[in-house]
């Protein structure tokens, strides 16, 4: 029999991973702190519900995507959350970028009502949440990530268990690094091909096919350079996921000196009023820097 | 009528792709500062020559691929060098990466001799070197462009004209700054990793197929896990090219942050003598940092 599955957290990423699991033929109840992503789905077959306690008595698997620690602490442990309604057998499976620590201290409080937890963040963007493509990191036990595996299959391609709770987590803050320092190469890399004159984008494409390849240069720099700055991934985000990877390095002792420069960097665009921008906005911070733009004359224009 | 080509510099990088011109079939003189390499290639079919102007005076085609702009300057313009046997209308292509200025310098010095010049520098290290799917950042006359295509051709699978004298140069450092960005954020994506208790490769694999994807995470990622520190490219020469870098921003009077930081975290390397590693090594300055290893012991070695 096919696990009934619960949604909570409608937002840029939950909103096309719901619609994905009602296409994979799931039964879906969800519930969104604003109404109307829960309409929306409700028109394509999914069961609406009021609080995250009912989606929780509702579902066999109850999934959570949410902004922020705070955000996840409250939908699952906080008054009329999921651990009100989940029973004992159900699995809570929190797909959210969350502080690992925190992520772990869930887990034992589910622990303590027998309601196993799985930490399963995702990397790919919303472009990879409609096409089911994202890549998912899977902390906590094995047997549930094993009765969870094809609903994370109707979610993401690459799906990965790497170690007990909270493991998830941390691999998406690991994924974090790797993607904002990724992100301050394409702005340095287009902004030194920009001053020096050069045809970015045919620089762009050059790099594109060494050894300098990357995800960012090639999906957020062919953004930079058509000044397409609309989110995708908020700024306001990022640097909530900036804050997490500090604070966590902080708890293990490392320093990590190219993430938090590019921490600082962000923080130029906030202080510009960028929070809800797109990340690939990052070379606006580079560009006043250098006091140049990166897009040539007659470059078509993209939203700001 | 097929171009009679010369190849000057056959080390790591020169030695294959003087093997994939001969491989093309073209006719082709061949000469290093050391003899070990001309008498393999004489093996091989090349013609050996004995100086840099002999090679020049039997070609149609110069092709130099040396470490540094000292070198590439002394071979081009100083005694017994190509400039002294070129004729009107051969072309010289460089495909070392120099500094842009010295570049346009050498251009503008042949050019007064009726000897065109393209500055063709690669990415893709020694393995896209054997397997002729190089990516070649070309500046120069684009009708010099196009009578050498058919050799680069030979050489590399994407092939850029990104602009005139020097911005082959330039844009192979533009891509230099890509790689070493996307190097640090490797090591600081697996540190963190392991300094959490996580797997490493398998954070390496589920970050490969996201948003965090680099070459760099694909093909130094995987040697770092293995301990494979063995070239590739050299420490001193990635440094080489931080300085060139670095000197061609102050030309231009652009700050790059990032950059910066990865040349100083290759100073911990110089420092500790590993100089002649290749720049995954790069992971064990941030190992000293973190006081960790990021190899699971029972790990297979490779050479250091």
């Amino acid at each position: 029999m096919s696990e009934r599955l619960g949604f909570i957290g409608l937002g840029k990423m939950g909103r096309p991973m719901a619609r994905n699991l009602l296409r994979a033929g799931f039964a879906l109840t969800v519930h969104n702190r604003s109404r109307a992503p829960v309409e929306a789905l409700a028109r394509e077959g999914a069961a609406p519900a009021s609080s995250s306690k009912e989606v929780a008595e509702k579902s066999d698997v109850i999934i959570t995507m949410l902004p922020d620690t705070p955000d996840v602490e409250a939908v699952i442990l906080g008054p009329g959350g999921v651990i009100e309604g989940a029973r004992p057998g159900s699995v809570v499976m929190d797909m959210s970028t969350i502080l690992p620590s925190a992520g772990r201290a869930i887990a034992a409080r589910l622990g303590g009502k027998r309601v196993p937890m799985l930490d399963a963040p995702v990397s790919g963007g919303p472009q990879g949440a409609e096409a089911a493509t994202l890549s998912i990191m899977v902390g906590g036990p094995r047997d549930a990530f094993e009765r969870c595996l094809p609903v994370l299959q109707a979610l993401g391609k690459t799906i990965t268990h790497v170690g007990d709770h909270g493991a998830g987590h941390m691999a998406k803050l690991c994924n974090q690094v790797a993607c904002v320092i990724n992100l301050q190469g394409v702005c340095e890399t287009l902004v030194l091909a920009a001053k020096a004159g050069l045809d970015v984008e045919s620089v762009r494409q050059a790099v594109s096919a060494g050894a300098g390849a990357s995800w960012m240069l090639t999906v957020q720099g062919e953004k930079m350079i058509r000044r397409d700055f609309a989110p995708g991934f908020f700024v306001r985000l990022q640097q909530k996921d900036l804050r997490l990877i500090m604070a966590a390095a902080d708890e293990l002792g490392l320093p990590l000196p190219a993430t938090s420069l590019v921490q600082q960097m962000f923080k130029i665009l906030e202080a510009d009023g960028k929070s809800e921008s797109g990340t690939q906005v990052l070379v606006q911070a580079m560009e006043k820097i250098a006091g140049c733009e990166i897009a040539a004359p007659g470059v078509e224009r993209g939203s700001a």
